[in-house]
């Protein structure tokens, strides 16, 4: 069976509201009088981290997608379990997590260790609690609101070809995201959707327009792009770990963002680039391994 | 760097309390007004599950293995998000999936699929909601206790070796075990300490008294297994998902239980059978991979 069948049969096995967690970065559901947000990020050898890279990195990515995840949901981490596959590299990977936990403050809570082989894989799951209620998603986007990203895109896209020494960009904007916390949790009371930009602006976007039932009319020329003669790959691209989001279009905004477009109503597709309607023949982005 | 040394230092770096998950069968933390228990566990191919498994029964031992980890603590089942690793058998894998979920009535949160290679590996978090405070856990064992497990010891390994078409036992013991919900949340508030026996009785007694800080003594012929001329491998065998606890000796148990020992104050090692202090050096169960 295909993948999109695999998890079209999944969400289907969910009891909604909680096939949020599929469908969407997180699951989010209340216990005791307050609002847990709850991710769960897996990353393999050779599908997402590239082969010979430093366990440290890779612990770090690893927590970071996961942290990146409640950013959006305008979560504050509470902790983190961790499901490791022993091998090469342990003591470095301890560092990347240690680092990371540092960085941001979140506890260890617990987790699982097993022994691996040919193929490694880690597995995080992280829990937050929602600083503002309703917690965002990438359902709530209304007609009119202008469209919003943080940062740059590309940037990690440039670290990445940086390691295979084509340029000299940071490869730290590849290999140790940083997620936006703080970011999300000012902007989470505020937007009408939001995501984290974790597979590329044109894929992300599209999925928000979906989700929302609404078409979003962006202006390439006032996307931020990292390296402007690459515009293309940059909005294509993924792992920068933006907020995109959706907001009233005269909003006094909490963080430093670029409007990007608007939203309007539904057309024959999700997404408009430059007046083009795009398709999803169009490849507009990294489609989740 | 070893296994132990890894889990150590994973220790060291998790604060304490929140250690426990790594310590304990759960990571136990307060959230709203009530008390959340966290289990994760990874079940790799080849490793934890026999080549040319069904895919069916992968997924309710992957689920079955962390509610059992919830029995433990008395915890009535929230949910679960699963990390999944797409291939080969992905149709049976969501049968039984969603069987074991409808048996316990557990909601799929959320979760991540990606796609694999070499070797499988699955992953789920399992999150409860504590029915008794304090959470038993391995820790409160104490002098005088009783010492006792439910059901029959070595049912799991009969039903394994039924696989390879040696005896004629249920498969089901091995293939698809019953975590044991109703009766940890029965027990929860009588327990002096509590654990799932998943790695042989002999390991997980030791790990008790080791954490309780105290011997257990118990008297092999009281220990109920599903083969007598097999005794010393049912007490060694894992996978039973029994549950292994201590309670002050005049206790009435509210579940069908065996008193299999006492709780005696700490000699020179956690645990004594048969009246010979059992060492580390002594095979006393399956060791974590």
């Amino acid at each position: 069976m295909t993948e999109t069948d695999f998890i079209a049969a999944l969400r289907a096995l969910a009891a909604d509201p909680a096939a949020r967690g599929l469908a969407d970065d997180a699951a989010v559901l209340t216990f005791g009088g307050e609002t847990l947000v709850l991710t769960h990020d897996v990353l393999v050898e050779g599908v997402h981290v590239l082969p010979g890279s430093d366990p440290a990195d890779i612990a770090w990515k690893l927590v970071a997608v996961n942290l990146s995840d409640l950013a959006a949901k305008g979560a504050e981490p509470v902790g983190i379990l961790l499901g490791h596959m022993l091998g090469e590299g342990d003591a470095r990977f301890l560092e990347g997590l240690r680092a990371v936990l540092d960085a941001y403050d979140v506890p260890l809570l617990g987790g699982d260790t097993v022994k691996g082989g040919a193929q490694r894989s880690w597995g995080v799951t992280a829990l937050g609690r929602a600083t503002h209620v309703p917690v965002p998603s990438r359902r709530g986007a209304q007609l009119g609101d202008g469209v919003f990203v943080t940062g740059t895109l590309g940037a990690a896209m440039l670290g990445h070809d940086a390691l295979a020494s084509v340029g000299e960009a940071d490869t730290a904007a590849y290999l140790r995201p940083l997620p936006l916390l703080a970011e999300g949790r000012a902007l989470a009371p505020l937007v009408t959707a939001m995501m984290d930009v974790s597979d590329g602006l044109l894929l992300d976007a599209w999925r928000l327009g979906t989700a929302s039932a609404v078409t979003l009319d962006l202006d390439s020329a006032s996307i931020p792009v990292a390296d402007m003669a690459r515009r293309d790959e940059c909005l294509r691209w993924g792992d920068d770990y933006q907020l995109l989001f959706t907001a009233p279009a005269g909003s006094t905004l909490p963080v430093a963002a670029s409007r990007i477009g608007s939203v309007v109503a539904l057309e024959h597709g999700p997404l408009r680039l430059d007046g083009r309607l795009l398709s999803s023949d169009d490849r507009l982005g990294y489609t989740h391994g």
